[in-house]
């Protein structure tokens, strides 16, 4: 009861990624009070104790409620994974306990159809979308972020997903490939964008298309300067043709960063799909405080 | 007169390539009398006329054609692309001087169906398979290397291709991505290999398979140790569906390094296709004495 007592007092909320760190102070009513961002992610992190009572020393002396890949086996301890279907009420069954006032949410896995697939983090703003009125308990929400995520939520629950390492083969590409000199363009949705969304949409050879890149340019059959853009809706469209799949028809629900959310959007667009976008951050700490609510 | 009389003396055949180049000298009667290969690709090549004589200097003192990126915008003197359909004899009237007795063998263009594509070195090979006897005149073949071509040649003569950027892709997945840690195994023809080519022929969401590499580890569901070798397979089997497209039924000539062609193979037989394979430095002398002997 003492255990309880104290988590209803409030608590720090934390979405602990691979390279970055959010923190969030609620207070007993639920209202976030405080907060701060760091690049302090959980792989570079080498004394997580002392991390700890750092966030402690800027927000509050609160328990706290770790998410993120902090807890996976390159983070502080490991929270296996929870399997699919998971909702909120799994993933507060299965905290794993760092220590006495710190706990981690569990990632959620998929095995089945001959897949494989594991989330960190994400499940938490997906169910929190819910949660929070947002997101409707049956729906196709797209999480984009270096490893987008489909997921396929069924009465409030996820049943099934998808990732598709978008964002890393676009940086991969960006930085170390053939065709890092051509992607120094901006990224927006604009003409070649959407003409790359197209055809990531309709063709399956990605493969092939990327070195099409190239090809394009130093033939002059597309600008230089345009480059980036259709490369990222290249990537992004084959991407959205691998997340609606066969898919049934209905607003596809984009949860994350606003400037990918749109890029999203826009190839949805492009495949006749309306979206909707949501602030992932406000969907995480929906979903974080029904999960501290049971403690 | 005198001209044609130098190179009917014999002369120097290099395949120039982006990392590597291999230098032959060629007698009156077309045997190759020595050759040698080091890393001075184009790419780090600053003086091409110190290199040339360097060449000259541990060889002969005789006429260079030579081939590859040399000729590119980022080599020697670009050799603008002769387009599809082309065959030896465009070649021959399209080389670039690049010195009195230097000449570069220019690359080959496809622009058409809504594509582009390029290719600058390959194209020797590919010609020179079917003036060596090795390839017929109406073929297809798979040409694995960083940037793998799928050309399908009519009368001799290449009539479209594509490039795939299996290679790259390999390396960049290898070296910089989430996967890096678990690419160390061995990559070779086994049960992994094939697992994963089955795959890649039958799936067409190559960036969400990718992903799955790691989860399928992470849930025990496949061997870390398989990893590279699984990807690897991934990747070629997107590669050949891609390359097969609506090709018609018969064999496949695969062209390159042994490595690579036994792996094309193994992947051309998950897809029920039989492969030819063919060693590329054979290809390419016969290509470039035949370029030559219209000099």
């Amino acid at each position: 009861m003492g255990e309880a007592m104290r988590w209803s007092d409030g608590f720090i909320a934390v979405d602990w990624g691979t390279t970055n760190r959010r923190a969030y102070l609620i207070d007993a009513g639920g209202a976030c009070r405080g907060r701060f961002e760091d690049a302090q992610g959980a792989l570079v992190t080498k004394d997580f104790p002392a991390a700890v009572a750092e966030i402690r020393a800027r927000l509050d002396d609160k328990p706290l409620l770790l998410a993120g890949m902090v807890g996976s086996n390159k983070g502080w301890v490991e929270a296996p994974y929870v399997p699919c279907p998971a909702g909120l009420d799994d993933l507060a069954a299965n905290l794993k306990w760092a220590g006495e006032r710190e706990a981690i949410v569990p990632g959620v896995s998929y095995i089945g159809q001959g897949r494989a697939d594991v989330m960190r983090g994400e499940e938490v703003q997906l169910l929190g979308g819910v949660a929070a009125g947002s997101v409707p308990p049956n729906a196709l929400v797209c999480h984009p972020g270096t490893h987008n995520k489909w997921a396929l939520l069924r009465h409030g629950i996820i049943q099934n997903f998808s990732t598709v390492m978008t964002g890393e083969l676009f940086n991969l590409l960006k930085q170390h490939s053939i065709l890092a000199d051509l992607m120094g363009g901006e990224v927006a949705v604009n003409d070649a964008f959407r003409a790359g969304a197209r055809h990531g949409l309709s063709h399956s050879d990605l493969t092939a298309e990327l070195f099409a890149i190239r090809a394009r340019v130093l033939l002059g059959v597309a600008a230089r300067d345009d480059a980036a853009a259709y490369a990222s809706g290249l990537l992004i469209g084959s991407d959205v043709r691998t997340g609606l799949g066969d898919a049934a028809p209905g607003d596809v629900f984009v949860m994350g960063r606003p400037d990918l959310t749109a890029l999203y959007s826009a190839a949805l667009a492009e495949a006749g799909r309306s979206a909707i976008e949501l602030d992932g951050e406000r969907s995480f700490l929906a979903g974080i405080t029904r999960i501290a609510e049971t403690l």
